[in-house]
């Protein structure tokens, strides 16, 4: 395993930490998960994190060298300055520059995005997307997000910003969204949809025992995720969807309605060809678009045509 | 003047047919305009056509030459294979080979795409868009076609057909659209949202004489065409945009209230940048597209990586 290379993967949720050693094929080695309770201030967050960076990447094994670390975040970065905007689970972070923070400990190049582009990433790279030049990936979870790509790239906009699908409106006057806003498209395909007091898991299974109420549910939530893609289609001419995130789980429940919903509402030619299928690498699909990010396997064009380097 | 290029470029619109002739520096040598008027069946009016574009063909000095015909179109095409899928003012027209009737009596290369697309060319050539790589051109007639550059190039989507934005669903349920839909962006920010009766360009007018009736009409157009801006803000991460199309003549009642309600529905960061502005080549943005295509001075990705030559 001389000169083998390895990337540490952070995937970075509401509530769970993840953290993996992958290697240049693919192959998790090594990973751990633990709760990401309190406290999150930036500062002894970024205590916390460099430890478990430093106890993963300890596992690499001799004479193999840490080539880089790649990080999937839940909210607004900017990949090519490696600055964290806004995440909405640790509302104390603003502008973090958390490449920056890293690299104090580290002297690897360090990436960061959103986790809906990592987790294109990670398909294009090992799962539902390999060999696809142009896909859309939404995450579906407490809200909305998507990664695109364009090309055979993913594509990250002016600034890094590209693929926020779930504040696209779909129904004006609609449902209030928390942004501000309403009708957002993720308050009627998300847990936002979920109605207060009960939980999708529970829904999930309530449909899965053919319970008729979650089956409406289901459907309803399936006829908003297919306008809001057929929009995506209709705006893109991108034909090839794939559901990640918490609710991806239960999309035997609401695929069908989805997919009917998307071609009614694109014109013949396009419905024809659409396709929405469930990630395949599932959990996975974030830590593995990090360490696609780290070994550059599948670049990306807009904002940070130059991936960035902090050494 | 000897070895100069020059393309012929064809802008049909449901009421003209405009053709000109065009050189590499984007100078409008001749430029011939007259009604479409009837017969619209395919062999009649393409007997028409070739009449006309062999008019404008004869005004090319003596020791030059036609380098290739370019025809932007109001309506689905497929500029891969040169075929015009469907033009709503040309009913009879279904699946037309466009590209290959006109390579009978021309045998230099021949370009066609939907107006919107070949618009986008020629502001990115000549006008609003020069030197941007990522905008979004927005044709504002009886419908709304987008032609959208991402990374200094169209982009064409899988099949060609990107860019179908009007059809974009901003209000479920919302009003009744020809196409069979409910609430598409076009009933709300384009022909489709003048009331029964009266015309834009009376309501334009109207609203120049300070007319409440009328300006409250365009403030509500503006907000709707905001709101759709703002969505494909938030998708692509593009920041400029620019207005072309017949509507655009009356932007001076609506762009204050569509830019604000663009700001309003993108977060902070990304409102800051937003840049909507009208079109600079007016009547013209669309036959210097199709002279840019002759001259490939902007390329194209997606459906027609390979730009087709038919001989």
């Amino acid at each position: 395993m001389l000169n083998e290379k390895w990337a540490v993967a952070v995937d970075l949720g509401g509530s769970n930490l993840r953290a993996a050693l992958v290697n240049a094929e693919g192959k998790i080695l090594r990973k751990v998960k633990q709760a990401v309770g309190e406290p999150r201030e930036v500062s002894a967050f970024f205590r916390r994190l460099i430890a478990v960076l430093q106890d993963v990447a300890g596992g690499i094994p001799r004479g193999a060298k840490l080539a880089g670390i790649g990080l999937g975040l839940p909210g607004i970065c900017d990949p090519k300055e490696g600055i964290v905007h806004q995440l909405p689970h640790f509302p104390s972070w603003r502008n973090v520059p958390a490449a920056a923070l890293l690299a104090e400990s580290f002297s690897c190049p360090i990436f960061l995005d959103n986790d809906a582009n990592m987790a294109a990433k990670g398909e294009h790279w090992r799962g539902a997307a390999r060999g696809r030049r142009n896909f859309i990936l939404l995450t579906l979870g407490t809200g909305i997000g998507g990664g695109i790509f364009f090309g055979g790239k993913l594509w990250q906009g002016e600034s890094g910003f590209a693929g926020e699908v779930g504040h696209m409106v779909i129904e004006k006057n609609g449902r209030a969204c928390p942004c501000g806003k309403k009708g957002c498209w993720e308050m009627y395909a998300a847990s936002h949809a979920v109605p207060a007091g009960k939980k999708a898991e529970d829904l999930s299974r309530a449909a899965s025992r053919l319970d008729p109420g979650a089956q409406k549910f289901w459907r309803e939530f399936g006829n908003y995720l297919g306008l809001g893609i057929a929009n995506l289609a209709l705006i893109t001419d991108i034909e090839y969807f794939i559901l990640a995130g918490g609710l991806s789980g239960a999309s035997q429940h609401y695929l069908e309605p989805a997919l009917s919903a998307a071609r009614k509402n694109v014109y013949p030619k396009l419905g024809e060809r659409l396709i929405i299928r469930r990630s395949a690498l599932q959990e996975n699909s974030n830590i593995l678009g990090c360490a696609a990010s780290v070994f550059q396997l599948s670049s990306s064009h807009g904002a940070s045509e130059q991936s960035h380097d902090l050494r």
